[in-house]
């Protein structure tokens, strides 16, 4: 494919315009003032428009779509118990597979092109992420929060089962991460286990939840002398590339910790608002030098898969939980939703658009009254945008949404499979 | 108009499928299961959409679009006094007319029919919305912060003038109200002259900031030996219907004042927490009785024109300034964003979808993922929506906005306008 006459916002995160860029394949492979003397299939003329990298959701849990506005004002205990789990205890592959292929297609046209997830099923999620076009971090998550000998636990099996028969496939599109659920679903031998594991295959990424409310945060120092970083590091959990969802209550311990083991922070600031169990200060994880991301989290804690809109709450809860309107820039929150997530999923080629970078690219209609006046391009897109902007969402170089069409995903039988699906786990509630 | 198939938010936030609804000129005259019995204009499928009441934006400062994310990453004095009052010293009345277009635009497509408007060369802010469409009660904004004496204030003249000649033009969709800026930046003596004025014309509404700082808060007591809300009244600037903008330091007395004197919250959430200025507790208000609308605030502390957005900060705020995840309901929050918002503005036959109300309609595309499954309707409008669902905006049976087209507003002259005249601005500075 050939852009020409587009605006590109470079890694600066300022635009350059009148510019062209090609693609050959999945890769970026000129981007310059002068017409390149190549043949190309496609010819897009950018006039009006701005070509960015694509986002990477660095926290969620793909399949929950189906609980979307599932059980709202109900206390976090009740909401859990009296729907999350009962509805949980119904899902099957048909389920998963088309709650995790309607992601796809909210990820898609709100320019998320890979997702880092942790769930079950995780065959199904992979089979509909292949599908779709877009990438994924798979993660099996395992717990046991009764305590059962890590021995019998099948959710083992199932981890190495997938990082075996996935871990890279689709060109690297999909790629198989290890997850321990969290300190407060699991003992010790069980994430020992996990280290043990990671210690052996090396080549992964651990995923897990960290502090991402008071009372976890609090319990684990009564259960473990240690705060919850402090426990993980211990177990060995963090000697392989890691991310760490929320963070919420993380220490400056915590964040020497996360800075000595390369941690990568997933912010998750909407469900964290969401579910009133913080907001996360930002500027004091910046201090610390720790690297930051963007998770959505669930879209039954959030409701929805939009990273303008979580850039934009992060940028804003920052603000407040610092106490200090300048706590965080517009260019900061891009480069936690482009770049850090994409090297936090271990895709060191993707996440700015750049000559050998992957060609995960999003386009973006300039001529829309919320992106004018351009005093500030990077203000605009982090504080004005809405997701509707998009014109085309484009993943390893193949098209995956354009002007309001997916061409990959079959959206109509997507929305009628998650509605049958749902009203079928509904009927045995 | 006729719309046939349709699915319909109803009063009680639930949905009516397979309903015809009806307008006649600005009104809504016919919503039931049968068709009428009448012939129509316009006839609209409406299967697989949802209509439901446009918004009413509570607290703006509408030219203020030539701003957007001019001068981000600056202390809120900084801000002010490097940036936004400069800017500000070189506007006219060309520049303020298409920043105001711009923001009719913005609005019109994000569904936004009538804006509560706080700022000056009012008469330009009223040719742009007349021409537009839509509806503004505008008002210009007294402030004296030198201590000027009263009796010399063009801007008491310029309030004067524009009542006189404004108010409840174009068949009502133009109100103009009365506005003291706060009391922070006016004496006694100006407050009271606005008092006697709205004594005198009393058919008006009261629209003035409050609260907005826990700095302003305190001051005002230091000064006044009274909260900003205690003085206000005490002044009887709330002897005609009000919106109190911000409050976010209300106090339990100050919000007895408010629910004795029939005072309307406008809360801004986005813009509160993007200044850091603080979070509202809206818990605290419902438990008050005390009505609560939504307002943007300006572009310049945004930056965008998103009911979606706002209705969901509003929630997220909340939940936190509460430290509560059921602090407050979808339901709340879109009464606040449609009924509320409409009322407050004395807009009292408007802000549901009921027959005999102005046609103030919205009308979603429900075939899009982040509207499924559909648990709860109400859930997915308030969380999960963006605004990009909006296919058809109306205001008052006229079709502002369709499928990303503006029929009544030129929007590439109004983008080119907006440029150079920001850009001329920004050449004196």
């Amino acid at each position: 494919m050939l852009f020409k006459n587009i605006s590109v916002l470079n890694e600066n995160f300022t635009v350059d315009e009148n510019m062209y860029v090609a693609t050959d394949g999945a890769v970026i492979i000129y981007i310059g003032k002068e017409a390149p003397q190549l043949d190309y299939g496609r010819v897009i003329d950018g006039s009006g428009k701005l070509l960015m990298s694509a986002f990477y959701n660095a926290h969620t849990h793909t399949p929950m779509t189906l609980m979307r506005g599932y059980g709202e004002n109900l206390s976090l205990e009740d909401w859990l118990n009296t729907r999350i789990f009962p509805f949980e205890d119904h899902l099957d592959s048909n389920a998963v597979y088309w709650g995790t292929m309607l992601s796809m297609a909210e990820s898609a046209k709100n320019g998320i092109v890979s997702s880092s997830d942790m769930y079950y099923f995780c065959e199904d999620i992979a089979r509909a992420v292949e599908e779709s076009g877009l990438k994924a971090n798979i993660s099996r998550s395992i717990a046991n929060p009764f305590g059962a000998d890590v021995k019998t636990l099948a959710s083992l099996d199932e981890m190495k089962h997938l990082y075996e028969n996935y871990h890279n496939t689709c060109d690297g599109r999909i790629k198989i991460d290890i997850s321990l659920h969290a300190e407060y679903t699991s003992n010790r031998e069980t994430a020992e286990a996990l280290a043990e594991y990671i210690n052996l295959i090396k080549n992964t990424i651990m995923h897990i939840h960290v502090s991402e409310t008071k009372f976890e945060h609090e319990e684990c120092i009564k259960r473990h002398g240690m705060t919850p970083a402090a426990y993980l590091a211990d177990t060995g959990l963090f000697n392989v590339p890691a991310i760490a969802a929320h963070c919420v209550y993380a220490t400056d311990d915590d964040l020497e910790i996360f800075k000595e083991k390369g941690v990568t922070i997933a912010l998750n600031p909407v469900s964290n608002m969401k579910l009133a169990s913080g907001m996360t200060n930002v500027a004091n994880i910046k201090k610390h030098g720790v690297a930051f991301a963007i998770g959505t989290d669930s879209v039954a804690s959030n409701n929805s898969l939009n990273f303008f809109e979580e850039m934009k709450v992060m940028l804003l809860s920052s603000k407040i939980a610092n106490n200090n309107p300048i706590a965080i820039s517009a260019e900061e929150a891009l480069e936690a939703a482009t770049l850090t997530g994409a090297k936090a999923q271990g895709r060191n080629d993707a996440g700015a658009v750049k000559t050998g970078n992957r060609a995960d690219l999003i386009m973006l209609d300039m001529t829309v009254p919320q992106l004018h006046p351009v005093h500030n391009m990077a203000n605009n897109l982090a504080y004005s945008c809405s997701g509707s902007e998009i014109v085309m969402t484009i993943c390893d170089g193949q098209v995956i949404y354009e002007n309001g069409e997916y061409k990959t995903i079959d959206i109509e039988k997507t929305i009628f499979e998650v509605e049958a699906a749902t009203k079928k786990i509904l009927r045995k509630l």
